[in-house]
């Protein structure tokens, strides 16, 4: 069977987190995708991620009531879109779009310089350029992110104020699932003194109100595709794949 | 006294509204801001509403957890912000922001023609214009809109249509607090095709959001003001103004 | 009665500077608005100076030909174009659309920091983001500024170097009336080497330009509110909030 | 000899048009330029005449205090900025800028639909896209425009009101110099209800604001060329080539 | 084993077309992607593609010089990049670019309305949002579009002289491989009287000329991926899909 | 008879070059264009070269097949466009735009400061802001620029460097036709590690992708001038004017 990108612990780990930051009777399941990228660092990955996290949604018994993307990158959102008629949340559209209502100039704060050209292109592509004031990152590997904490915050904090200062951002979005479930939103906050979002929590809060507003993505913009899709995984090549 | 400019009913009902609307243990208080305009139809009217909104403000006994301003237009958004720490959202803000979410292009739809450039101002403001489609409006003020609702939503129905249709927007933003209040997102989303966002909810959803993540506005783009405001309205005032 | 923000002495001082720059046969009289800020350093006293404005113009005996905004950041430009007839000149605005023409990168060199973000939300609102250069202080309260004219021109000249070199502007406007009123722009751009534009200047000559040209602005743009205003200050008010 | 393109007679019409505009003190002279094409209406046409201007600049006996370019379309003003010290307008630029202000959207209304994309390329290159509404032409060449001034006014009072109610203009700018001094922009204005800019009057007042203001274009947008000119016309070349 | 999406006889055709247009020495082969979607008319498909195309690649024995991608939408654009070495080029891309040398105003014209906000997003995430007119359809499925080329063609060009009268477009890309195979450009140029851009042959010109120029895509916008890859297709699992 | 700015040894070794490069049977001819500025490094010079250049052109006995203006500020390119129905190619636009699917942000990296303003207004005017990362140059007059390349070389290395570091810029384009016949860009781009265009090759190739592709620009952006053009050179003026 295929082993979790994460890690099952890891995995549960989150979903805890995910359900304490929950609205009262909302409940989160965090869904792996085998067969996928162990992370996702670079385009490629972010899109050979599609396909599996497109089977484990056909593989689920029952059709969730909102499904959040679980990378930062927002892969496949629009595909999941097309395929879903319930709320389908991108952790970076979702934020970006908060953190360019607390300040004018949002500032992206990821784990690798070689993100950067799959940022601009999708603020660009989500029409958000005017809003973009730049990026940084503290260049460490997603999977060492979390075996030193505090070393990550120090170069986070470093990073985020001369986005601050040298790009004007005046507030900061973490680009990146790990440094939002190690909660370095706060911390990071206080030492820059600008306001920091947590993008897995703006996720789960955004389809939250999704949620209570009774909306779902425009038709028009995620059109439902005609022909059944080939290619999803089956529990057959599932195992093939691994 | 001054006479509220919705009157106590109305402004009992918007409360209960709210309220059913919030999220548990969220208690909402719509408060007025006597002396102001009846009903803003315009940008002079806006600006007029920011002293007797921020003096309401000033003159409450205990700072409230976040404050939502009470028309679409955000009047005083930005010096609201400047003077208060906690969230204060804006209905065109969050609602334009989740609406650029749900689709590409974002139409809004209004009560007065005479509004638009106060919207083309307020977006391009925003740095939103890449995300916005324009603008139609049922041409009805503001105070007669309630009064045959009905006829309110058909016509909303015919000039959001072409909005869809002739300027591409393939989702719709109410700009209207009266609209709002009215309740009329779902039953004009339903003949038009495309999802259609109530600001009221969605602002009152965005102040839980700010709360839950623990963010509030960034102080680089909304510095506190260095010295005492003048000219904020008094109970004498006030009393003198009505 | 209201003292004067800027004390009588000041207002006449500025009269006889603006009478000397006008037209033949142009007269200019320097209006107090009593009970507003002292002075307008953040948006939310842009926003209270609204009021007392419009109160000051209702007040007048009789309607002048044209009004200049009394601030650079041409606070309730709109509101003001909505109730008046004649031309309304903003500072900003007509020296930034001077200044455009002058180079391709305009810059904003100004009094506070703190300015920034309301100089960038104008500047959005304008469409004229795609001109702007960047933003520079001398970082000195507006009220200390003419104690020590030959330092804040040192200190000008300083950050407006920097706002050439590093941000590349090829023209600066001088975003703020009390640097105009000490006429700095001359020295400043003596050694800088590139244009520098007095706003309260180019305001006044902007005025005289629509007159001559027979032009108002579009009440398109800016439409003719349906309702009487309520709120601006009658005498009783004013007496009572001073 | 070369003839004038416009002929002794309309050029001596103008230069008295214009000395009525001017303000007191200021003296107009219109200068032909031997060789140029009769009439701009194309691209290739605003070159051409760049040479026979600059010619004509350089054979003055005296430097002007300020020029302005005779020609809507500004052809040259970034060469004859970049040769000249004291300012030099364009009748495109200045209006644009102008009308910027009366209004949020400009439209342009003008002679010949060839011209369209002349203009789209030289609003792009004025970096003023986001204030550009569009482009509206009465499809009669200027030669033939003044034959029959008052079916102009028809046929621009027509397709203006296009522009406004297809394109969402709400301030005007004539396109054509022709149209200038037929003084049409008063009796369209009235028709149309939006304010019309005349550009060579609000060219020639911009001038006269410049030389009030002490500013001239940017070094640093016009640099100096470090050459000597080649190939501008002498008398004897000017002799031969007509 | 997988059946061809298209056909071994279609993927024939299509290489003998693409070799009689390529430069003297060139040698082009149409490469199938087994597993793939049977045509690309969605967000999802685009994405599904990818993992079949990058199989396809790794599978093959040698490196080739080029790699153009075989769908208009550019699935994969990015990603085939970032494990590439040699030239990968995007038929959207390269027309797009193509066509705005060509004209001022770039439109789409494709086979499918659902199409539209898949390439405003292509488009903005290229950065040219400038310069696009819009998006016409003949709404017609990619597979039945070549049963009726004359039907597609007499379509094609109503919507396309819409997409120029009405939405401004003086170029047009056709949309869509199939469209390119049929050579439909002539023919549709020919009636609308503008230029229109075939991105099959466009894509492969291209290519010839990155190759000529000797240059490849930058590793700073297509950093390589710093993990082996997961997930690709072996002989095993493309049995086991099919 | 006027000497060539470059002289004949140096024209014929260009000629040279481009055959060199240009498809089996493309051939290139060289054309002086007499009477223009010995090099362009100012609109004005840019601007004078047009009327040599459409003389030359007028002058030729045959027709050519596509024309590639000589100058990587592509002076004249709209008014030859106007004047031919062959393909007319700009090495600047036809760089530029290949450079922009080469990477996300173009940068120029050109012989002196003093162009910067020039290639802005370019820049602006192909509706290529959002791609353009900035402008570098070695500042060296293009006459001097090849007595010493490897000095060249040297200093483009070092400010293409800070292009990339500071500006973000991705790949470069030569922003000289000069520096395009030293064949620069590969040193260049070995050394930076970003791809460097060479603008003279690039619009060769790009001439023979039009040709190949049997498209011209459009003549609704470059619409055909209705009366014949005056000032161009003959042979006796020609005569007179050096």
């Amino acid at each position: 069977m295929s082993a979790s990108p994460l890690g099952a612990a890891e995995l549960q780990r989150r979903e805890n987190i995910l359900n304490s930051w929950a609205a009262p009777g909302v409940s989160v399941q965090v869904a792996d995708s085998p067969g996928g990228p162990f992370s996702i660092e670079s385009t490629v990955e972010a899109l050979l991620a599609v396909r599996t996290m497109l089977s484990a949604l056909a593989a689920r018994a029952s059709a969730p009531d909102a499904v959040v993307i679980g990378c930062f990158g927002d892969p496949g959102l629009a595909a999941v879109r097309e395929v879903m008629e319930c709320p389908v949340i991108g952790p970076l559209e979702s934020s970006f779009h908060l953190a360019a209502q607390l300040g004018q100039r949002v500032g992206i704060l990821s784990v690798l310089d070689s993100l950067e050209p799959l940022m601009t292109s999708l603020v660009r592509s989500m029409g958000q350029s005017e809003s973009y004031a730049g990026f940084a990152s503290v260049n460490t590997p997603v999977l060492e992110l979390k075996k030193e904490p505090e070393r990550t915050v120090g170069k986070a904090v470093e990073v985020g104020r001369r986005l601050v200062q040298e790009k004007g951002a005046d507030v900061i979005v973490l680009g990146c699932m790990s440094m939002s479930f190690l909660d370095l939103a706060g911390p990071i906050s206080a030492e820059i003194g600008v306001p920091v979002v947590n993008p897995a929590r703006c996720a789960l809060k955004t389809a939250e109100t999704w949620l209570a507003l009774g909306v779902t993505h425009s038709r028009r913009a995620y059109p439902r595709p005609r022909k059944e899709l080939r290619g999803l995984v089956t529990a057959a090549t599932l195992a093939a794949s691994d």
